[in-house]
């Protein structure tokens, strides 16, 4: 079990449905406007409400910023490779995936899948021996999208990324000495991103299985970028050459 | 007098000489590739050595992520406006500088720090009210990248922004509800990109200030980016456009 803080991590969590909820707690009197919100929503799935003083909330909950809501829940499973590949193909846009191959924290990782939300990622997955978080406080990290976002479990890259290679995903393995940089590749097509751990990059075994690399460019001198910036970064231009795509408004000039 | 820790943020505290140092801490023994680079700079400028002993480092510093080097030395004034600019005519290259009203802590801070170094900010400007951050944290979470990138202190947005504006720089207010995308902006002449805190977004005082306002590209249903991940998009799509004006090498095709 789990106790998720805030609206931003309960709400989310409940319209997903996919974590079992065994309680939510909202703090007495509370006129916060998020509150008829979230008892809508618990009731809607017949999940048991207790409104409760803000000194049992503060007890139960670790932040300071439940904002007098909490809840008592499942962990979130992880999603299954099969389920994204249905999610990819029920989309119309082509497929695109993160693979990250290491994190910092749950903070980053938060951040990560937050970036990886707002930029258009179908899902992100991640590699078995970094998946230790408090699932909790990534979903307090990631603003939500942890409850939205798949995130899948990666043991056996070869045996793992196979059914997206024969979905025709093409793999891209993110490394500072590719040749290409992001804005020379054409990531418009169903892609899947690797991106490795800050201190090791991308391993062997998974650029074994890249069709091709990319950097991102950066100006000489400084150190590197963190990797959830990195991901937003590759994500991001991902994106922009799909809305290229699609846009039909023509360029604003600097004087309007 | 602050304790900064590890060689990622000693030795560029070292080389930039903006803090005034009185001892570098290096453990007894040490055999790191980085302690005779650490010895050199120390002794470049007569500062103090002093070899301890484990314990005696832990006990003097926070984390764990010392790595046998500390220094005790001044905390890293702020850079002044006028240095900025000298810095900006020095520069060949058309300024590129990021404003930032707000930060949610040293260790998201750092992150933006380290993404303006890397994708070729000049400086970065910080509203006074958010100037409350642990100068060695920061140091740490920047990866260094703040002892060597002007940082300076905003107290009066039009008085403190004017010479600029005499510069010739054309500031950009990033805002979600921008009618022209950070695409659709001309990034390549001298500018000043404005963003608000996560939570007031860009302040009414700032916004008079613009000559234009821009939004990063966004999937809906998503929530928003953190400041730091939109500061390193903003910035990223600043240093594309840029390289793309430099660049002679035609695209290469996907199949290379």
């Amino acid at each position: 079990m789990e106790i998720l803080e805030g609206r931003q991590s309960v709400l989310p969590a409940l319209q997903a449905r996919v974590r079992k909820f065994k309680l939510v707690l909202i703090k007495q009197g509370s006129t916060a406007p998020h509150v008829p919100e979230i008892v809508a929503a618990a009731q809607a799935q017949n999940v048991a409400l207790k409104f409760v003083s803000a000194s049992e909330l503060d007890a139960l909950t670790k932040g300071r910023s439940h904002g007098g809501v909490a809840a008592i829940c499942s962990a979130k499973p992880a999603t299954a490779i099969a389920q994204i590949i249905e999610r990819v193909q029920r989309h119309t846009a082509p497929a695109l995936l993160l693979l990250i191959e290491g994190t910092e924290d749950a903070q980053n990782l938060g951040y990560t899948l937050r970036s990886a939300e707002a930029l258009g990622a179908d899902a992100v997955l991640l590699k078995k021996h970094v998946w230790n978080f408090d699932g909790a406080e990534l979903s307090r990290a990631s603003s939500g999208a942890f409850e939205r976002l798949p995130l899948a479990q990666v043991e056996n890259l070869e045996k793992d990324l196979s059914p997206l290679r024969r979905q025709g995903l093409r793999f891209w393995g993110c490394i500072g000495g590719a040749k290409r940089d992001i804005y020379q590749a054409d990531l418009r097509q169903p892609v899947l991103l690797a991106i490795g751990g800050e201190r090791r990059g991308l391993s062997g075994a998974m650029r074994a299985l890249c069709d091709g690399f990319i950097r991102i460019p950066m100006r000489a001198g400084a150190s590197s970028l963190a990797l959830s910036h990195a991901a937003c970064l590759v994500l991001a231009e991902a994106l922009r050459q799909r809305l290229a795509n699609e846009r039909v408004d023509p360029p604003i000039p600097n004087s309007a």
